[in-house]
């Protein structure tokens, strides 16, 4: 079977051919090490600035305020922990919404267990922090608030100012994770009100093994890369340079190309949504209708499960996820979609996709296609089916 | 000037192209996430338990004893900071030499203001590990151990196997850096008697923003990287497949080529060293003479500034640390040469010189008859030289 349907953007992303060309010369032509005392080095560390003006661009932040990580991971541990941690004097209550990706729930555990109250603010039935609930939880001895621009999982976006002007009025600090909605919806953390901002490289089709946090000026953190002193003494280790060329890379593009790739997004999307719910019986879009990511469709089927249902889908050369690839290991029902307040089998029979540059209109149709079927088939086989939809 | 002597190779190096070939697929075709349940996941799932094998060969480890991270500053967290934390009911004392990498000493830093206590083991005027006062002060309230395989600096080989035996008759736990040994010199851990032990992609002529940490089974760390529970729960964070894909192929590659490659190195590190102390009159080899890396020269000229050296060697297209690059931003003296005994105005004169693939003989006798010209320059402009050397 040749046909290639990868519909799993949010899991992992190709690198732009164009990325990959700025990155080549520096892996077998331009290697000094930036912090190097000599042209090779020198070199090096001007590519380095360059990829940083890059990704502040993406931001409207100011490239001082970029730090280079090891991706999103690590850029979300190090706002959160570097965050708390360093201003532990201002208060001891750790703020985040119930949707927010696996790192920072479990990174919020280890603050937990460090001493700190973790405060979940929890979510309507599409997804959308509670804003009122937000305003009463918040106080004076919150020292931070996370919550991400939108999660990827179920597509809704999340009022971010709202979110952070609240925090602001208990001088507390507000970090988002814009992992997902990078490249997608424009971002400006200063109109934003954003304190940190965690980006991942390969959500915007740059390498994996890179993000970038943007720590606005005045916000101190404590580093969690403790080493040589690199990124200004907030996260050390050797840059890796070609990582972070490609990173700058793939921001320059996504700010050149998003708006137009985010309009064709956003059609086939809402093609591929309305074709499946129009051709399946009992399935239901999860997250919000409209305040949704442009390349996010998630869909739930009832009766049956997302595995099933992926691998069946893996033989006809589509690929999708269930849930969240970061947590596709661990097998519980998606934390996402519970507090959105599906029930747990609900939230087992749902499929994510996630479209992006490589998708077209003949994919989306030839899903459309295929999956009323293979939904058919693992109905039958489901003692939970009704006896109307077998 | 197109004469280009690059031997910084410890600062950063060139990616062997054929480790960039085994790369390019997984930017570009082979991108699913390896926690992804379709084909193109297990795809990426099985190149990384290849890369994991190879890695795990270069050392003779299980694979299922390597964990990848994003380099060696982040092994080094995860080996340090990881069993220090995880093991505190053991003891409350960690032991260093005094001449580990910065991010090493750094993290012991971070470990004391955590509460333990960080011993410093002192090295003779060659670096090498004093074993007799190792002995007298490990004991049993020693949680851990650690001492590179060599330093980069220096080059000095250290006695690890006899250091571990040293840590495990007070059952702490022994950690090597082995970031500038391995690939030049035969590691086996288990022959070693390692417990954990830190390892570079980029210094074994793979990517950067790679590299793993050897943890024995049995040994139980702390994750330092929050989040999805990757790496068997140790190191969160989507896989950097690629990069883990090319320090595999790095690793293989190195296995195979090692003895005869530090073959070559040790004549052209030896014909380098003398021709250079022949010709420049006060010039003298920091280190130990025969125990040292194939790669490493490391010489002090007298009345002179290293910086200075740098600048001016760099005009020729002769590429050179003073120091290490890790620590250079911080314009202080070398710590390793220090506690080699040397005195302030000794360590900022010295030159390091590693080398690695790109260099042949030609480069090594351009330097030898370049370097006392520039040297003999700079002497007649300090006010330090002697009237004869003018």
């Amino acid at each position: 079977m040749s046909i290639r349907v990868y519909m799993d953007h949010g899991a992992g992303r190709s690198v732009d051919p164009r990325v990959l060309e700025a990155m080549k010369p520096y892996y077998t032509e331009r290697f000094g090490n930036p912090a190097s005392f000599h042209s090779e080095g020198f070199k090096t560390l001007e590519a380095l600035n360059a990829a940083r003006g890059s990704v502040a661009q993406l931001i409207n932040a100011d490239p001082s305020d970029i730090v280079f990580t090891s991706g999103a991971t690590e850029a979300n541990n190090l706002a959160l922990l570097g965050a708390a941690l360093r201003n532990r004097k201002k208060g001891s209550k750790v703020m985040r919404s119930a949707v927010e990706h696996i790192s920072v729930i479990n990174i919020c555990k280890e603050l937990f267990r460090d001493g700190f109250e973790v405060v979940e603010c929890p979510v309507d039935e599409t997804g959308v922090l509670d804003l009122a609930e937000l305003e009463r939880l918040v106080d004076d001895d919150t020292v931070l608030v996370t919550v991400m621009v939108a999660n990827g999982e179920i597509g809704t976006l999340q009022p971010v100012r709202d979110a952070a002007e609240l925090a602001h009025g208990h001088s507390a600090l507000f970090h988002t994770d814009a992992t997902a909605a990078a490249g997608q919806v424009p971002l400006d953390v200063k109109e934003l009100g954003i304190d940190l901002m965690t980006l991942s490289s390969n959500d915007i089709y740059g390498p994996k093994g890179v993000g970038a946090l943007y720590i606005r000026k005045g916000v101190r953190v404590k580093p969690h890369m403790i080493g040589g002193g690199q990124e200004n003494g907030i996260r050390s280790g050797s840059e890796n340079v070609p990582g972070i060329v490609g990173m700058g890379e793939a921001a320059r593009l996504a700010r050149q190309e998003m708006e137009a790739e985010s309009k064709r997004l956003t059609a086939l999307r809402d093609r591929l949504i309305e074709g499946v719910l129009a051709a399946i019986p009992e399935s239901y879009l999860n997250g919000h209708p409209t305040e949704r990511l442009p390349n996010n469709a998630n869909i739930r089927f009832s009766y049956i499960e997302g595995e099933a249902l992926i691998l069946s889908l893996d033989d006809l050369g589509i690929q999708l996820s269930s849930g969240s690839a970061c947590a596709a290991k661990t097998l519980e029902p998606s934390h996402t979609l519970l507090a959105c307040g599906l029930k747990h089998e609900e939230a087992h029979g749902s499929l994510v996709f996630t479209l992006g540059k490589n998708n077209n209109l003949d994919q989306v149709e030839y899903v459309i296609r295929e999956l009323p079927g293979v939904v058919e088939r693992l109905r039958a086989m489901s003692p939970l089916t009704p006896e109307e939809l077998r």
